[in-house]
């Protein structure tokens, strides 16, 4: 098995709230949707992030875990310049996100910040200066 | 801001399981790992899956959610052949997959199965025949 990841599976409760966001919100463009069911956004060459109702996901995966607390999952989208870690957060915030965190330096030297899209998962805004931060950047 | 993800984050309770089967079993290359903090595996041209513990996630990013059922997310890998998804399957039980389910036809033409890391994260193996499956092959 290659090591090759080509969709990442959110379950999301509400499939509205998601499209208003991503897609009216931060303007990121449909590849697939299919109201009430599944939203796909291109998020990489070959890579589909992948929006789908709690219902089909469970059906197929099985019961989700619910209660307090955070999904043990984040995304990270990093950027070539730290200036525009904050810009970014503000672009998240102006566009609906549930959560919006103060960026911070990190000890490994980047500089990071977290907001919450509408079913609360954390995407991490990075501007990581080492070697392997800019092997991600476009 | 883009649709761009950079990095997977999964955080994971015991980082030496992880790397036995991430990388002991499957064969896959660290790109980085600090034990007992983090093993980074490229899993894409510009995108990294992060296997981070449980300990350091939470200080940065808040307590986790605990529980009875699935973290309501998932990965695909997708393959251009249905066979190979059996195929894959079976590597991964023999690299000591938590879990391995049989793969079934799906309602939307493809034949997909799950197996399960030793996190409890599922991995989709996919064969999709339809236009967005296409995009996503290396």
């Amino acid at each position: 098995m290659e090591p090759r990841v080509s969709f990442i599976t959110l379950a999301v409760p509400d499939l509205e709230a998601a499209y208003n966001f991503y897609v009216d919100g931060l303007g990121w463009e449909p590849a697939m949707h299919v109201p009430d069911d599944v939203l796909m956004i291109r998020v990489g060459d070959k890579l589909l992030l992948s929006l789908w109702v709690e219902s089909g996901f469970e059906g197929e995966v099985g019961p989700i875990r619910r209660g307090e607390g955070h999904v043990p999952i984040t995304l990270a989208h990093n950027l070539p310049a730290r200036e525009e870690v904050d810009a970014v957060l503000e672009q998240a915030r102006a566009a609906g996100a549930s959560y919006v965190g103060e960026a911070a330096e990190r000890e490994w030297g980047g500089y990071t910040g977290y907001f919450g899209d509408p079913a609360g998962y954390r995407w991490e805004i990075a501007y990581n200066p080492g070697p392997i931060g800019q092997t991600v950047l476009p």
